[in-house]
């Protein structure tokens, strides 16, 4: 099943994603709901990131291609050497199609990172891998969006991934989609391939990454955690489009746009 | 004029202090608001964490008598070198009265930071200093708990001063208080004075601070800015009591308990 959240004369709803439509839903999201009969064309609403989180975390270095990356950014030289999650900040979320924004005191530009996402559907604390699994409501796609010299040089990622329009989130949430069965996770700029992995290569996988955060952190129904990322990302302009595709999920573009100073 | 959240009956509302009694209010408590004909007794309710922010956002060393206790943590020798924040973890808050949790996993216990609490009042980007001073809404009282061990060795502060219970905040939100006139904020721990310094003795205040976050994050109305601490915090133990005052606002009160295993 695919959950959308998107906007019909202003307001935000929930419907589950049928073919070309989307079939409004009643009730909660993450408890139990019906479908009713009102539906839409999808290309007749705008979509909304799937989840309003109270909290996202992303994992440190979790995919061995992308060391050579890391240590060029931070001088980081081994994967990491625990699940340590950091929180990616809320105020970055955007929509699909939402205007990545490039901020005009930025002085070495901004690269994407394109990630699977899992969205918690319960509230889980101190559970184990196993149990961390079954917490999951569903997988979306999500792209870190991220400023090299804020991440570089100051002490934690508040601006460097947290600054606003950083985190675009969408197309939906998808209930189905087995990440250790593996999607591959891949990012066009412009329509060139840029990223591909698939998330069976997470070195933490999000077992492992839930479970280790729920040690120390109730998490709640719609918090996300980040995949981590993999290769070599490339910096955007202003122009640019990036798409974020997670095979068996789904497709997230943005536009990249300058901030007006 | 100082506004409280509070339980009646199971349901949260919002109201004025006045005296001895809160006085519930009716519309938007950072925009419109009307007070209601309907009051309690202070002593008949169950006083909430004033606010629910959607982020909090902690300055790096922002009190020069801390310096000492920094350097012994995280090696850290000199002043926050810009005023650049962090962000404090939302799972973290409880109300006054709640228990302070020390993880059984902790090795090294926990310790106390009182603080003195901006809450925004708009949304604000890209504020000046003078223009951020006008955008907060009041201040209150919070206690920065943090584990020692996990600050000094995490890349970040998620569990280090992100773990559950490691943020109370209260008793109220004061918006009178005038923090460049000052107010002293003093830590007792079973009724021995830990901490004390002034909100004047601020390296960056409150209006630096929110002016800076503001340049590359968009602040919502209920999102907290911390002041950061002073002086050499203490390590805290089961059946202790901590009280975080700061003078002006008022007292915020919460028993110390271990985890269960």
């Amino acid at each position: 099943m695919r959950i959308a959240r998107f906007e019909v004369g202003r307001l935000a709803r929930y419907g589950v994603v049928e073919g070309d439509s989307v079939v409004e839903i009643r009730g909660d999201v993450f408890g139990s709901f019906d479908t009713t009969s009102t539906s839409h064309s999808l290309s007749e609403v705008s979509l909304l990131a799937p989840v309003t989180p109270r909290q996202m975390f992303g994992p440190g270095l979790n995919f061995a291609d992308h060391l050579h990356e890391a240590t060029a950014i931070t001088g980081q030289s081994e994967m990491a050497p625990t699940p340590e999650p950091w929180l990616k900040a809320i105020n970055a979320i955007i929509n699909p199609g939402d205007n990545i924004v490039i901020p005009y005191d930025s002085t070495t530009g901004i690269e994407h990172e394109g990630e699977c996402l899992a969205v918690i559907g319960q509230v889980t604390r101190r559970v184990s891998e196993e149990e961390a699994w079954g917490r999951i409501f569903g997988y979306t796609c999500g792209n870190d969006v991220s400023e090299r010299t804020w991440q570089a040089n100051d002490s934690s990622f508040w601006r460097g991934k947290g600054s606003d329009t950083f985190a675009p989130i969408g197309p939906w949430i998808d209930t189905e989609f087995d990440p250790r069965a593996g999607g591959d996770m891949i990012v066009t700029l412009n329509g060139e391939e840029v990223q591909r992995a698939s998330t069976v290569d997470m070195y933490y996988d999000f077992g492992v990454l839930v479970s280790y955060i729920s040690q120390h952190v109730t998490l709640q129904p719609g918090d996300v955690v980040w995949s981590g990322t993999t290769g070599r990302p490339r910096v955007m302009s202003p122009g640019d489009t990036v798409v974020v595709e997670v095979q068996g999920i789904g497709a997230l573009s943005n536009p990249v746009v300058m901030e007006p100073k």
